[in-house]
């Protein structure tokens, strides 16, 4: 038997790292030894003081893979953020919360649920075969579902999301909250990074309807910290419309402390995040009161409004 | 909250109807008390036979839905095997053990193995869910675990299979060997149809790269017997071919008792079953020995070739 290799979506968040190692670890202990860990990008900031925390090495980082490999794949079933050659590999498992946007030729196991994070449903699988969860393990979970649910206050954020949160919490002997917070604010943390990879550090390419989009992500603890860098954001932006041919760059500067996101917004159909937040973009940029979460509060409306 | 539809794939076969009536169960011991076991098509024999063991009504028959209705859909996940305006309705959940053909704009409840037999997941569920599985619950999934793998001797079969059947029986109080050789040899009386309705019993659209086509099947305890409305059906299959612009129509008759199928072959691209199987069709038939299986055995092999 050949190696499976088990990753997530490219540009990384903590939940797709985390999902990578977690993943790996309930194959091994499930009768798959033959197994790596793998990641499609860099590590972030917050997924970095999270495995400081837990003193773990990153997933071991990976391109593409030969043609016929062995996969498994978490956090997304996005043919787009996986792998280029993806056709030509053998999915075994696809663990995910996110939509279906993935075909196979042959039957796969599934797991899906409208979760906040990949790690609820992880978490339901090491209960469902009687895995006992140590204390290692239960960190790296719940470090993910307060990543993805912006500490359970994400309107992403289930019932079963805070449940685990809870248990894995008594598991870890960690007071979430606490703990939640010096996490997402050590993601917070720019200073390392170029114009070009803050940019790129949560990154998706999302069509609205017929408008070829980016939207980014950064969190941060204040806005007025990010909004110093405006001019030079807005450049690294144009440069990107320019050279991908897009028609709206978004980019989301999220207050993780007040959940309130400030956007900049360029790019010919910029005009679609008035129409969709009934806002007015001054010199390309507006407060969206509330918003937190791309999935629920901003592709949804933005595709509405395109 | 209003009403969810639950249903398999248009032809039902035994798994769709009965993961049709055990999901709703499902859902209802678990709080959602408003669903209703539909089905797209007619009951067969085999799944008559079943329904009157147990003693209970098949599922509502239903051809569309109203747009922005919720469904749960199950034994499938192949668009074209359901309802007209799928995209317009909400998807909540799929329990499936086929390849993933079906795409979504927002995150699903799914779950798939590949796995015999849907019910093989249910039971899986269930056990997740500490619900108990009375007789008829448990004799109605062993059914269908029978139905999809031929008695446990169909290659789709695997080891969760079996031990749910296993399971099950003791449930059930069923002697399963006994029980199932019965229930598929009510499967095999075609004694009330028409020659249309035994063509369109079990058809499959499938293409095989680019060649159109539908491969059917039909279960006998005695090839020969079917073997006597040969010219008839091959009337019936050139009628459909010449309809519907078809490169084949393969029609399989499965031995259920020396697992063996005679395959009848008509249309342009008829010749794919000689190279696929290294067989000659004399007068558009051919015996493939130890196929049982229009996913395994069939539907790759005939793709290859094609």
């Amino acid at each position: 038997m050949g190696k499976t290799y088990i990753f997530g979506h490219k540009n990384p968040d903590t939940d797709s790292i985390i999902s990578s190692l977690v993943m790996t670890e309930f194959e091994k202990r499930t009768g798959n030894a033959e197994v790596v860990a793998c990641r499609l990008g860099m590590v972030n900031k917050e997924t970095e003081y999270i495995l400081n925390y837990v003193g773990i090495e990153a997933p071991e980082l990976i391109e593409d893979l030969e043609d016929g490999e062995e996969v498994i794949i978490v956090d997304t079933a996005n043919p787009g953020e996986l792998i280029p050659n993806l056709e030509n590999v053998k999915i075994k498992k696809i663990v995910d919360h996110h939509q279906v946007l993935l075909n196979t030729s042959y039957p796969v196991f599934y797991r899906a649920e409208p979760v906040g994070c990949t790690e609820t449903i992880m978490y339901k699988l090491y209960k469902e075969h009687n895995l006992q969860i140590d204390k290692k393990i239960a960190t790296l979970m719940l470090s993910a579902i307060i990543s993805d649910t912006l500490l359970l206050k994400s309107p992403t954020c289930t019932e079963d999301d805070i449940n685990a949160v809870k248990e894995l919490s008594k598991i870890a002997e960690i007071n979430y909250e606490t703990y939640g917070m010096d996490m997402l604010k050590a993601g917070t943390d720019l200073s390392s990074f170029t114009i070009e990879q803050i940019l790129a550090l949560d990154a998706k390419a999302i069509s609205l309807k017929d408008k070829k989009s980016i939207i980014a992500q950064v969190n941060t603890a204040s806005i007025p910290e990010v909004m110093k860098m405006k001019s030079d954001l807005e450049a690294g932006m144009n440069k990107i419309i320019n050279e991908n041919g897009l028609d709206l760059f978004m980019l989301l500067i999220t207050d993780i402390i007040n959940s309130n996101t400030q956007t900049i917004a360029l790019g010919n159909s910029a005009n679609i995040v008035e129409k969709a937040y009934n806002v007015k973009l001054q010199d390309n940029t507006a407060l969206l009161e509330g918003v937190v979460s791309r999935k629920k509060q901003v592709v949804p409306i933005m595709t509405e409004n395109a």
